[in-house]
């Protein structure tokens, strides 16, 4: 509980710090600007998310296929990082993954009403790269999206890239 | 277990994009570039560690003196925040604190050679904010430092301002 309330104010002062100082060098952001916290963000999540799964899997017998590595994330893996599993996963069988967490938890903190909902993008880029970084070290390079229609609903689009 | 690699992960991103950023933009780093980068990461500490606070000191009864204070943060706070408690603390009773932590949390990550003794404050600037914050929050104005002469054991000094 306290870890986790650590984890969470740290997270909270980054997207902060990143926004505020993007902020603060122009004056007003564009859109631009955005996309440069975003990536920033997103590029920490990547190697935190390599870093945990790593520790994850050291003792983990391999995977047969892409669903099966998407399940560990969908479960383990989500588990660890945000504290439950995944609700639901869909895919299309070529490549593309709908994860559905119904109560995210880097979301839980904000207010579950409209108020808040266009601030969410900010708290998920993060995690965005967090789930980026867990399967590129499983072998699979992906682009991950999130979309939040309903405080603390959140879906995670993973689109696995095919060389 | 997981909540802390987590964490961990996030705190090692943190200071590295700090140095980074601070690097890049200047090509070497002076010592001025540094304390930008320490009290970047002070000032966010500091904030996390109010909050932590906050939360823990809810149903607390309140505190009957500094001293009092002192120890709930060597305990309490401590355990909380840094997975274990104070290993020693000694006061001048004129307002000056030493808390030493001979296996501190946030440095057991790196090797516990002399190699990276040059690294460590790096890794103590945040801390330092945390436990600021906490006391700050608690009534007390203070100025922290951390000193590391063998790794993984930290020595952190609270000098309470008076007014």
């Amino acid at each position: 509980m306290a870890d986790e309330s650590l984890f969470d104010f740290l997270h909270m002062e980054i997207v902060s710090h990143m926004y505020t100082e993007q902020q603060s060098s122009k004056g007003e952001m564009d859109n631009k600007d955005r996309a440069v916290c975003v990536s920033v963000l997103e590029s920490m999540g990547f190697r935190v998310g390599q870093g945990i799964i790593e520790r994850l899997t050291r003792d983990s017998p391999s995977f047969k296929d892409e669903l099966d590595v998407m399940k560990f994330v969908c479960k383990d893996f989500w588990t660890k990082v945000f504290r439950r599993q995944v609700d639901n996963l869909r895919t299309n069988h070529q490549g593309t993954y709908v994860l559905q967490d119904n109560k995210f938890s880097f979301l839980t903190q904000l207010s579950s009403g409209k108020q808040y909902l266009d601030q969410a993008p900010k708290y998920l880029a993060f995690s965005c790269g967090v789930v980026r970084g867990a399967l590129s070290n499983l072998g699979m390079d992906s682009v991950v999206t999130a979309e939040v229609s309903v405080m603390p609903s959140c879906k995670f689009q993973v689109v696995v890239q095919k060389l």
